[in-house]
């Protein structure tokens, strides 16, 4: 039986959190058609970080799923996918960020962002925004077609839909309810997350 | 008339180097089939980094070629691509490194790296390897297939081809002749630059 807390994120803003090695990460979405981008660092060294590039490399996909590994640009194990019940996550984009919603879609005026929240909520821990590269966007959907262009549609993340990640390493997470309205079929919702074990 | 001066990087060996705005970096394949790891760094501003991520979002392509721009982790435009002969470089990988011979490729000993040549010529600017995330693997070839599986093939240039990036902004760069086998059809090749302008 699952004891354990759920945290919810609300709509546009994110949280970070302690994970230890051996603890499972578990990232749900209660409503649908939600992203929650995702970046971690080994808590005992700043300086190992989540890398996609790395974890691109290692996989030999660009769509990881259940067995996969997400890896630290050390290629120090940090996350294994041990459940995942939609199997469509992105790790090629960058958080939203305010000048993403200004170059990308002409947004006037301040726009909560993935990338702000992100760097605001790990500060606390000496994180700069520099440090954040690019997020594990769980329940993203971005298509490439066969000329490798580049489409964000619809989360596949029905509601209830979870993603587990076993932690290989004590860590330092950032965790957010994405804020652009593109990766979220236009409505903008929460973001629950358990830590269990 | 070109007088600029061409730099020969050796074979699995990298270098760093000072442009400045409205300048352009000009990288070429000398021999063929090699690739070239680059990234960049504002040089006023070592918090500003070239962004895979960013870059990748605002082209909506994975593949980036002629009027291109790759992008800073912060938005501001790093380099315009304004020529290319070869039209096909990976913007996904992390620079190899003496982890990923090991773990891909189950090498044993020492092996060259662009991740070690990298860090080593851009930490007298004060950057940590840390620092470096994924490059702009110039001439890597990357294909992905409809599943979205990752194979790396032989680059598609040929002797003499090149890529010329305008600068736009100050910049501190590291750029190697790449050391891994697979993505260079199985031989070491030196890489030559020059600045123009």
């Amino acid at each position: 039986m699952i004891t354990a807390q759920v945290t919810r994120i609300p709509p546009q803003r994110g949280c970070s959190f302690r994970i230890k090695r051996g603890q499972t990460l578990r990232v749900i979405d209660p409503l649908g058609e939600q992203v929650s981008d995702l970046f971690a660092f080994d808590e005992h060294d700043l300086d190992c970080r989540l890398s996609s590039g790395r974890s691109l490399d290692y996989a030999s996909r660009i769509y990881l799923t259940t067995n996969d590994i997400l890896y630290a640009n050390n290629s120090k194990p940090m996350f294994t996918i041990v459940d995942d019940t939609v199997g469509l996550h992105d790790f090629l984009l960058t958080p939203c960020s305010q000048e993403m919603f200004e170059l990308l879609y002409k947004h006037k005026g301040p726009h909560p962002s993935c990338s702000e929240n992100l760097s605001l909520c790990l500060s606390e821990y000496g994180v700069s925004e520099a440090d954040i590269s690019t997020t594990f966007n769980i329940f993203m959907n971005v298509h490439i077609d066969a000329q490798g262009k580049l489409t964000v549609g619809a989360p596949f993340s029905k509601a209830g839909d979870h993603v587990d990640l076993r932690a290989e390493m004590d860590m330092l997470c950032g965790l957010t309810a994405c804020s652009a309205e593109g990766s979220n079929n236009g409505r903008f919702k929460p973001i629950d997350f358990m830590i269990l074990g």
